[in-house]
């Protein structure tokens, strides 16, 4: 069953942005405030279009990637700052697909751990899993103004004008993944960005912004849980963290170490070797 | 400094060839016991090359991925069981970059978890977040015998020839590999596999499989460590079995989940939005 109401649940992709804004051409001369067209535009989306359907989903088998390219490509024939989100509906067309029940997961601020937890798919399916999402992910692009190539010094981004090509194509992905979502919803926030998780300041369940966002889901009659420090994200972050305190595993018997001296001295001093033996206990698991 | 003698160290595929064998055409008449050549090759190919020097190194803007892909394609004008590692070497030679010291990761017996655990080269770069590896990962390719095109039925394993068009490549990708690690070089074996680790029955440091490599590695005078369960690894195996017993964090706080009723039975009961407010906690790590 399709989530209804869900235009509210709709998170756009403002830190995607931000970042491409922020490795973005920055020359003196750029005519706008956001990254250029990505170079090998084409072939990066038709590569994971390509890739998606037939790695990720046998069921996508019959997906025309030149197709849904050229579907795409036909938005940038629009000036720069006229790209509406509708422009994208024979794009989305082509290109949708079902997302498996329970597996949405909306996110705001979080967009490199969500990709990671979800880790293709395989976890859940949030935006940049889903074919449309996938293809046009952490890139942008933009036709010139007053001609017919595309930029690729620079695009608008929403300082500039407010229907720029990547703000419209989110905007018009974001809304077909919510009517496309069923099933549990989840929405991953992030507690610690200073201006709050949703939008406004505020930092855990029951507090702040997340209040905010519990009472509307209230109101629209949602059932749902909130839980602080998701113990699976936790433990993801925790790889990068192994040696915090917060990270300690109870099952105290931890790694084991077993070092041999360097014996041979006159070989290269900086060749170690050392051996992850991972998994001997992860067969229990 | 590259690593000497490493030719020892270059651990095979075959994981990721039995997998590709697994998931095979397996029609009767296949001519080969592996799977066909992967849909849209060239597509894929293609993009992997143009993303992977365009977002992930920055210093490899000025690869020609069309070139690549053409010296790539050219080994496959060879019969389908008369490839040599050798055929690759133009491919290698405008493929290959360097691999930053001490971040190299042999493996045998996990693609994907190193895959995982590698994040697209954030943590570490074995082999298939190397540019020659990342662009063939997980596919398969082959000429038909005699005959000019693509095989998309099957193609040779190496129970049917040693010499075919797959397992060359990576011995090739694995040798050059080997030659342009430096520093510290990590082997991530698998304890759990019936087969042993390394690769006769063993499990932990110091015993069966892995003692001998261990003694191999003291008699060509390297420095090594052997690290059983290594734990950020481990942690990131706990992020899909959070309940395990050995899982359990000692932050008791662990997760606080806050649950509000469903208040409108009129809409539907099958609407659950849990909110994770995953990284309340994260800042401080």
């Amino acid at each position: 069953m399709a989530a209804q109401g869900c235009a509210r649940c709709w998170l756009s992709l403002p830190a995607l942005l931000l970042l491409l804004a922020a490795g973005s051409a920055g020359s003196a001369h750029a005519r706008w405030g956001g990254q250029g067209t990505s170079p090998h535009l084409q072939s990066i989306f038709l590569g994971r279009c390509a890739e998606y359907s037939t790695l990720l989903g046998p069921q996508l088998r019959d997906k025309n990637c030149t197709a849904i390219w050229e579907a795409f490509r036909a938005v940038l024939d629009k000036e720069p700052c006229a790209v509406l989100p509708s422009d994208y509906d024979p794009f989305i067309s082509l290109s949708r697909h079902s997302i498996p029940q329970d597996k949405s997961l909306f996110w705001e601020n979080n967009q490199f751990l969500v990709t990671s937890y979800a880790e293709n798919a395989r976890r859940f399916m949030p935006l940049q899993d889903v074919l449309y999402g996938r293809a046009a992910d952490l890139l942008s692009w933009c036709r010139q103004e007053n001609a017919s190539e595309l930029d690729y010094q620079s695009c608008p981004t929403s300082d500039d004008c407010e229907n720029n090509a990547v703000d419209s194509f989110w905007k018009r992905a974001s809304i077909q993944y919510s009517k496309d979502s069923s099933g549990v919803i989840h929405v991953m926030l992030n507690g610690s960005v200073p201006t709050g998780a949703y939008p406004v300041k505020g930092e855990s369940c029951g507090e702040g912004s997340v209040k905010i966002l519990e009472e509307r889901l209230k109101e629209m009659g949602f059932q749902y849980s909130c839980i602080n420090d998701y113990l699976p994200v936790k433990l993801l972050k925790c790889v990068d963290h192994s040696t915090h305190a917060d990270c300690a595993l109870n099952s105290a018997a931890a790694s084991t170490l077993r070092e041999v001296p360097f014996l041979y001295a006159e070989q290269s001093a900086s060749l170690v070797v050392p051996l992850l033996v991972a998994l001997a206990a992860g067969a229990q698991m």
